[in-house]
């Protein structure tokens, strides 16, 4: 049974739906800032928790990407209660493509589901945190995250590789060509980004007391792309601020970007607690084509593109390091 | 153990070779024509007979493809001499790449091999011939070949499904806007030209004694790009006959290739009894990022470039069947 949006399985009648594999058809847009990612993620997340309610055997999705290769996506989803949940698989794009040409023609189309992936036990891991000290304020930060962990089709070496090599490229850079700021500049890379952000919130609880302590919070998590646009969300002083920084980008081709940043998941429990986050908007027509697949591998590494964006992050992180003011606290939980 | 050729793997001491998996790496590059394939496809025909001439244990070759998706290339072999051979497989061409980044970092690369393929029963398979018939001359053919069979890790959309519908089409053409020619057109669906041209050589000797009356034999079975150019092989009077035979192609963008026509795979037994051949050369570029993979799908036509490719098939047919002399004969075992 094919249908369009989660609200398409919401509005099943359960008789028509019992027993019925479903199938959600929902194409994911190609956009240099992926935002065709944000608008088709929540049928990954929230399809087999809605086929479970209206009593379907199970769910498949058409894969949350931009790729058209025969290698599906996966990502997190919507924890089930023990019980009420149904299986749940994503179907590659080259096979959706297959499937609805079928259901358009009238054609029955009759789906067998093996799907092999298991839950392993939960295990320890760490957040990995390096501190550049700061000349004058060695106890404020300048925040840099990116993420250890991937999901294990591919080796992750975009999601989130790449954005831990900038981060750490760009510390090295900073303290090749600049030296210490005024502030101290903090590289974390966190653990378990993917499945629950646990890393970014266990940092949050650790650093509950110093909060107010870290100016700024920044992240590179959208693979290999050179940065074209900067953004600012903090205080309502922090953009006129920003302006003067964000122009020593502009001999990259780093545009200011008037809307409000909307940082990234792993700093997101930052920001919601207050913390101003400036974004490094990365190229990314290409970064849903690999991510979350067996193709997010090494050789899709642009080094110029990786060599520009660990530029614009250190020169970007020693500026509003070194900035005689900072940009405010976000009202809690005012970002999207 | 990684070699660059199958000389390599000749040379090597069959004391280092034995019982040891030889890895050759050989990068198929990207061209217009294919011919990348063709000086690469070597090493997929013959490295698992040459490995186990020297006591290799396994062999595992860097897929013949142009592509960087982690889904494998396969294609034909040499048939090994029983007992005489050993294990093959392909790599993905991102992980021959990792292989081969290891391995220039002296960091040991070892593998295990679970390979799944097996060699089913023979079946039989049928030819399927379709003639349009000749006004003056119906037992004289212009003949248009593709094949019916492909490798099914995907569903052969572009080898050679892509190539059935341009000739199947380019016949429907001739007969709604051209009529009957002088001779026939003759459309072949060729059985079994994967695993050793059958059908082809089937062909070839069920018409052993009509050879002569094909003037003749095109093929289409490069996918779904569009023609660029044309060529002819034949007797000494065909290039000069075929000059003005050509321009009727140059308004959809194709131009004379002054080569001698190579001809196609279901064609060379053909070719090789002396039948002239005319190819019309597709658009290829990224054709081996297809073929012979899981990614040979139907989302890979190009519905704009296969209709120009097809009715480039048909001004073709038409006029070489309308014209008023012939092209003479090959020599014998003459094409390449």
């Amino acid at each position: 049974l094919r249908v369009r949006s989660l609200e398409d399985i919401d509005a099943l009648d359960p008789n028509a739906a019992r027993g019925k594999i479903l199938f959600v058809s929902v194409p994911t847009t190609r956009a240099r800032n992926g935002e065709g990612y944000g608008k088709a993620v929540g049928v990954r997340w929230g399809a087999a928790d809605r086929a479970a309610k209206v009593g379907a055997a199970a769910v498949v999705i058409r894969s949350i990407g931009t790729d058209a290769s025969r290698l599906p996506h996966t990502g997190s989803m919507k924890h089930p209660v023990p019980g009420q949940s149904v299986p749940a698989g994503a179907l590659s794009t080259s096979d959706a493509d297959l499937c609805d040409r079928l259901l358009d023609r009238g054609v029955p189309v009759s789906m067998k589901l093996t799907l092999t992936s298991t839950a392993l036990p939960e295990a320890i891991s760490a957040n990995i945190v390096a501190d550049y000290k700061g000349k004058d304020a060695p106890d404020e930060w300048v925040l840099l995250g990116a993420h250890l962990d991937s999901w294990d089709l591919g080796t992750g070496a975009l999601d989130d590789g790449a954005g831990a090599a900038i981060v750490v490229e760009a510390l090295r850079l900073v303290k090749e060509h600049l030296g210490p700021a005024r502030r101290s500049l903090r590289v974390v890379l966190f653990a378990n980004e993917e499945a629950g952000l646990e890393g970014a919130k266990a940092y949050a609880l650790a650093h509950a007391n110093e909060i107010d302590k870290h100016i700024v919070a920044m992240e590179a998590d959208f693979g290999t792309g050179a940065v074209y646009s900067t953004s600012i969300g903090g205080g309502p002083e922090a953009h006129a601020r920003f302006v003067a920084i964000a122009r020593l980008l502009a001999p990259l081709g780093v545009t200011l970007d008037e809307q409000e940043s909307e940082g990234g998941a792993d700093t997101s429990p930052l920001r919601e607690a207050g913390v101003p986050t400036v974004d490094l908007n990365q190229e990314g027509s290409t970064y849903f084509d690999f991510h979350h697949t067996a193709n997010d591998t090494f050789d899709r590494i642009e080094p110029e593109h990786l060599a520009q964006a660990a530029t614009a992050f250190a020169i970007m992180a020693h500026a509003l390091a070194e900035a005689p003011y900072d940009f405010g606290r976000r009202t809690p939980r005012a970002g999207k």
